[in-house]
């Protein structure tokens, strides 16, 4: 039986400013990436927000960013590999530390905006940042897009949970067009998408693309976010597939062989 | 014997702006405090001064600050007791996981600047945090002026040093005056404060307190600083003291029954 | 006949995040404080708010705050008079720079959150910024509360807009409680105190006190604040006193010798 | 006669971080860009320098940056154009204010780092930048590459001041390379590349281009930087070049016609 995490992000207010529905996002979910202070997020925010994914029973990972609060971790900016790894291990620290005083365990790592979309085309640094985690914690998994990132990180010996999109379009050559999630689409549509998905099927612009996926993301902000969560659960367990929390997916996958 | 740590503040360099002579400041001292992000420091510079301190043979502390880069954390701010602790516990966590990648070991905590002279008018805050850390690791110390900060978080339970200064002056009664660093101090007369704090007897601007001290800070940016250090050094070594690192000297003081 | 300006503030949004309904706020008031960066805002929305304030054609001011994004400007800061001088020119500057390139005037200046009420206790910072403003421009009004701040203010020569509040309360010896805003306050109360402000009477807690005012400040996040606002604002036309912008209220209190 | 300016960044202090030696910087030239707050400067730094330039009697300009203070804005970040033009506007609006309460003149603006690289590359957004200016004030010159960025500010009807280098070196095609200030060169080389541009002649690493420019930067940070600024000032005054501040520089360059 195949199985697959969804993932959405939580915890994007600052100080005095607050930003989506945390409860609302963690219904569809099994897994949230929570700020870390850089994009989004503050110390205190992160408390909270490690808080709420615990008493919704969701895994909580870091969602570590580039440091552009202004820009909120979506411009693209010219960081070197060793400072993009100093960067994450920071936020990860950050997280790590105020989960521990919770006794919240933080599950997995994805990097945010600008610095998870530079990745697939900077191997370089996607293998700095593996390298780093692992030598903070060799099983911590990395959330990343399939593909070369995921590649490069793997090759370093990381744990990596690969990624699919849903709720945004991939060009017919597979390059992910973040900038789609601002269209409507039909729930049905992304449902199936997500089913596609679990047989290693990516449905593109014009036709269909391989991929591995361990994890889905659903993003909070997209035209009926919480129709499309729905639909996307209801149409993967109507096709037998466990939705399970990310530890839980990766663990199906290994002891099915599919990993 | 009586045993004693020398502390110093490193790592207080930000992006392009370097501060301080960090390897100057480890000739005399037996542990640092690496600032954290927030008045100081940044996420390479603190994975380099991590690596200083290591090569240099001292015990790494992190030096978590307000947040507050552009008054270097110096200024006061009015901070409720739950937000001082989430900013600890974010500091100290990026510089534990920073650490954890490099086969570091963070030896303590102690609050900069505002943040530290805040806490004795403030124990309700320095309980925060002690609490907070106790929740982190409980065996972490956390050095604080000795005072009403230093009893607030002992009394929750943390692993406290408490420290005491030698080239800024006191108060006749006992009040820390962090602005006098700036004055010019004999060195030689500075060393006497050393030993006599060693011996419980803190010397004040008119007389002499009572003090009980596991650390003294010396001030990198005072004037004449590395002669003060050896010096300080010098006279405490000539007196029978061992100036041990951090953890050393918490377990020497343990061990003898004067903690 | 009497004349009074009533102002709230805007552009408090950042980046991403958005916060207040900006043209529900406008509906009401007369002048608005627009924030410039330091505590809220941002490039991009200062230059949207000049815009919808000059479209709802009421008088646009600067709003400077302390450089604390992460407490909205809302927690003192030990800021000495030199440095609170300095913020606030800059952020002036660029908020007067930016109307330039729209074509839109700049019409007071109106200190934000916890420098506005750090001013009645330093009088020294209140008369460095009016110094400063003066030699920027010597016609721009500052607005203070009325009592010490203003007295300093004005001391030194600045024009100064007194301002009162309705929507908090004041205790009986005259000191503004703004942690009160949050209590709901009926409408009717409300401009009724409006009103009374307008004769030269300040309703406190437990009484009256002598108060002189230029403009009333309205909260666009006060618990039910557009009743608020309609409620003041038709209490004051029905009293008979003209609720002008700032500059024509200044100049309606000056020609009638009231000022 | 030819004239030519000779400009050098100051002001590039942070709160407690110094950066350059700001005095000895001004003995070579005739004008200087001050930070503005972004990627270096603060409030106090920028009146500081203001008052450094006019006591030198250098003209003083604008520097504005990409808000990257930890990278000191030369990172490359994709910023829309629209965003440009706002950060340089309330960067140079900081500044004017400042420079007008102390009495001094601001006579130019010039980005800074990777904000003045990117624009060549991005004509579009130096349109915007120019546009924006233009509205400020119309008379206010902008600093900027000679290439492609400077024809597309002038397109637009900004003033223009062409700027060339000579303590870095360019490509045979004429491309800056910034990254080449760090390599040392002999001041009588830089000196004959200096008096060259003022001929029109830019020289290569392996040849010639042609050049138009009013002013030509020298970085207080190359090595050797003061017998640079000596060498260079020398060999223009021996070649029968003026040496003068940017707006006598434009005024010499618009009579003579070579404009």
């Amino acid at each position: 039986m195949a199985a697959i995490d969804l993932n959405a992000d939580l915890g994007e207010s600052f100080g005095r400013w607050k930003l989506g529905d945390d409860r609302e996002v963690m219904r569809s979910v099994t897994s949230v990436n929570i700020a870390c202070g850089f994009h989004a997020g503050d110390p205190g925010t992160m408390r909270e927000s490690l808080l709420l994914a615990a008493e919704a029973g969701v895994a909580a990972g870091a969602h570590p960013g580039l440091p552009d609060l202004l820009g909120f971790g979506r411009r693209r900016m010219e960081v070197a590999p060793r400072d993009v790894a100093d960067y994450v291990i920071y936020q990860v620290g950050a997280l790590l530390a105020t989960a521990a005083t919770l006794g919240v365990t933080v599950t997995h790592v994805k990097p945010h905006g600008a610095l998870y979309t530079m990745l697939p085309e900077h191997p370089e640094a996607a293998e700095a940042v593996a390298r780093a985690l692992i030598a903070l914690d060799p099983a911590l998994p990395l959330v990343l897009l399939d593909g070369p990132a995921a590649d490069a990180a793997e090759a370093v010996g990381a744990v990596v949970a690969r990624e699919a999109f849903v709720d945004a379009d991939y060009s017919p050559d597979g390059r992910l067009l973040l900038h789609t999630i601002a269209t409507p689409h039909p729930p049905e549509e992304v449902a199936a998408r997500a089913v596609s998905i679990t047989r290693g099927r990516l449905i593109t612009q014009d036709g269909e693309l391989p991929v591995r996926a361990h994890t889905i993301c659903l993003h909070g902000d997209a035209p009926g976010a919480p129709e499309i969560g729905r639909a996307v659960r209801a149409a993967l367990e109507a096709a037998g597939v466990a939705v399970l929390p990310l530890p839980a997916t990766l663990a199906a996958c290994a002891a099915a062989g599919t990993d």
